[in-house]
Formats: C-alpha cells, sequence, structure tokens
C-alpha cells in the first residue's frame, strides 16, 4: 500500500449552544469539510454539542481515537461559556497552562486596544503541549493539541485559522467529484443510477433530488480519487440518460 | 415535580455525504432546532455521518437511548444511497416492510406521474410497527417508529413533515430566549457576564462576538423557561453595561 492509497479521516466537534437552539446557522461544518477535502482528508463525521464539559469531552475522545485529525470549533473566547481549552485537556489528560507565545500575541493586539485584562489572558490557556494555530484576524490564536485542533466558533476567524493550517497536515488523495444534473426524477432512473455506480470500481454516486420552476430534477455527483474512474462513470451515466430520452447537463443544474 | 418541570430531549442524526463533503450547506439542523424550540423540546446533540448503515445504526442506538425523541434527515428517497430506513430497522432489531397506507399514498401521486415503479415503491418501506408522518408537497411520507423520526433530506420537504407533527410531541415548557447587544469586545466585560449570570438560578448567558463595520461588538442571549427571570437578568446586565459606560441595545446588534 502506498502513502497515497491511505485514506486519511477527520471528524468535526461543533461546540454551540446557539447552533441546537436554531439561533445560529452553522457554517463551519461547509467551510471545514471543504478546507478538508483539499488537503486529502475525509471528514467522516460531525457532532454538534452543548457548551457542557462532560459533552465535549465524550465527543473529543470518541472521536479522535478513531480519525487521524479532529477539529473543533467554538468555544475559546474570553468568557465564562468558552470551556472547550479545558474539555479538550480534561479529555487529553494533562492540565491548563498560559502558552507564553500566545500570551505575546495577546499582549500586543491588546496593547493599543485596553490592555491584556484576566480574561483576554484565558485566550493563552492551552491544554499543556500545545503548539498555537496563527490568527492574523483578532489576535488569539488557534490550538494544536495532538491530533485536537481548537478552531474559533467565529466563521471568518476559523478561515484565518484554517488558511494557516493548509499545507501542514498530512492527507491522501483528494476525493475528486463531478455533477450530472437532468430534469428527471430520481425515482425514474434509480436502476441506471444503482448499476452504474456498481459498474466502476471505487466510484460513489449521490442522488440530491430538487424542485425548482414546478418540475422535479436531480443532480448526481459522483466521487472518486481516480480521475479516469470518475470522468468514466459520469460518462457513462450521460450516456444512459439519454438512451431513455433524458438529457444529462454537465456539471449539474 | 410537575410535568412542567421536566426537560424534554432530542438528538438530530444528519445522514448525508453531501454535508460531510462540504458540497452542501446543511440547512435542517437550525430549521429542525427552532421546531423542537417551540414544541417544549430541547435539541441536546446532532451527529452528521455518511451514508453508512453501520455509522447510522451507532448514531441511532446511542442518541435514541438517551433522549426523549430523535429525529433523522436524509437518506429516505428511491435511489440506492437512501438506506437510512434499513439502518434504523437495524437499530431497532426490526424487519423492513411495506408500509399500506405509504404504498396507497404513492400509488395516488404517481398515477398522473408515470406510476408506481419499484424505485418508488422503496418509499413505501418503514421499519415493521413503524406510522406515518404527512408530506404535502412530494407524496413521499415521513415515518415515526419508537421514539424516532425519519425526516426528509430536501429542507422544504423536512419543514412540511415538522409541521405535520406540530403540537404532537409532548414536551415541556419552552427555553424562552432574550437578546442584549452592545458594541463592546466581550473580552471588556467578561466578569460581568459570569457574575450576572450567577445572580439568577436557572438563567444561562451566551456571548457570541462579531465584527462588523471595523467595530468589536457581541450579543448576549439570556436563557430561561422563566420569563420574569429572564426579564430580570437582561435588565441587570443592561444596568451593569450603563454602569461602565456602554450603552446596551435591547433586542441585540
Amino acid at each position: 500500500m502506498t502513502n497515497e492509497s491511505r485514506i486519511w479521516t477527520a471528524a468535526l466537534v461543533v461546540v454551540g449552544d446557539e447552533i441546537l437552539s436554531g439561533r445560529t446557522q452553522d457554517k463551519n461544518i461547509a467551510q471545514v469539510a471543504s478546507w478538508l477535502g483539499v488537503q486529502g482528508i475525509r471528514l467522516r463525521e460531525v457532532r454538534v454539542v452543548p457548551d457542557d464539559m462532560d459533552a465535549i469531552v465524550e465527543a473529543v475522545n470518541t472521536l479522535r481515537a478513531r480519525n487521524d485529525y479532529l477539529f473543533t470549533t467554538g468555544g475559546i473566547g474570553p468568557t465564562h461559556d468558552d470551556i472547550t481549552v479545558d474539555a479538550v485537556a480534561q479529555a487529553l489528560g494533562v492540565d491548563v497552562v498560559i502558552h507564553p507565545k500566545a500570551r505575546a500575541i495577546l499582549e500586543a493586539y491588546y496593547e493599543t486596544r485596553g490592555g491584556l485584562n484576566e480574561a483576554r489572558l484565558r485566550m493563552a490557556r492551552v491544554p499543556d503541549g500545545a503548539d498555537l494555530i496563527e490568527n492574523k484576524v483578532s489576535g488569539a490564536p488557534g490550538i494544536r493539541a495532538g491530533n485536537v485542533y481548537l478552531m474559533a466558533g467565529v466563521p471568518g476567524i476559523t478561515a484565518q485559522m484554517l488558511d494557516g493550517l493548509t499545507g501542514q497536515l498530512e492527507g491522501g488523495l483528494p476525493l475528486l467529484s463531478t455533477t450530472v444534473g437532468c430534469w428527471v426524477a430520481e425515482s425514474e432512473i434509480a436502476d441506471l443510477l444503482r448499476e452504474t455506480e456498481k459498474a466502476f470500481e471505487g466510484v460513489q454516486i449521490g442522488s440530491y433530488p430538487f424542485f425548482r420552476e414546478g418540475k422535479t430534477g436531480a443532480n448526481f455527483v459522483i466521487r472518486s480519487v481516480d480521475e479516469a474512474q470518475l470522468q468514466a462513470c459520469a460518462h457513462a451515466l450521460e450516456e444512459g440518460l439519454g438512451a431513455i430520452g433524458r438529457f444529462p447537463v454537465s456539471g449539474g443544474i
């Protein structure tokens, strides 16, 4: 098995009462998922948990053990409801310490913004042994503790932290995808989809129906790590749709 | 303990490779969360899992056991990648059967749409003993199997199914919330937040910072099942902000 054929996986724990209450529409799942795909890492599972120590610890411990990487978003700010650092430290069985470089970054950042108070210093706390992930927006860094990557809850800040990590994580072949759309009820062509998928080893076809302008359609997303297999499968599906008088739309609708 | 003081909880399993790949931005978490809140049921945990039998079964069995209700979204359509019914049946230890009423609904729906083929009949399959949840949009019903509620992946269809369930589920007191906004760095007032929360029994304050128009602000979301406590806490927080020369914005920014 070459290194390239190994599949690298990640999980994500979204920490936040505001997501579970429905107040805030999560944007970090899609953002982290897309970024991981480009790194050649597959997002295998996401858990959204409340701002609750036991719930975070359980999710972190289960998911870090069975994935190459675990990301968290949320709960690393300066207020009383920010407990992700404490929870990850507890999960890892280490103390929480002040990271000297994080302290220096925050001191510099807050020099012209009222100074470093006790709450702000909370953002320099890390699980013992952790490294920092740079954040150009708001000073407070992200944190890497073992295979756990702690990111912000605010999507724009997480974007900066992911940017700082780009190319740093080992991954495998990226999962490629292409889409074929068609104005057809997926239920009319379920057999064609199943048989086409079966004919191409290592290829998955996902079927995503929609209703627009009073009409039924679907996008068929074809995924593979092999570009040639991907294109051959898409071609076969388009031929199959054409053969029953349905017009396929390359790239999706 | 009166029935009203019992807390009713739910979990949600989002089934879908398309969410984990980042292709599709999930809308069902926020939708289900908001709907549950109105029913007096708290969403405690969400898991997003791939279109994989073992992953769905594990999530369903863990979450149905520790919550009053479990919802799933996705994977109940007519194509080969729709396996949620099979996974829930396996989790419950029952067979998959054709529900006669679901079959009749689909026969009527497809009478003028090309007839009921084998793929469409898949949407009449339910875990043995299950009931149907009406869906006025696209014929194929949602499913209730024990305390598990199977909903569509397409958010507009799930909305219809939730509408059909409104008022049907037993819940407790709804968790009320009110928001106080302020153009302040949350790190400046972390102590005020902590102390205000502590002063009001059963009240939680969440702090949600943002950056807009080059300025730092935050919304403080106060939650309680007790309207009087909620308002008293919001008032105290507004007073506290005023006392340090910060202008609170009732209702949030």
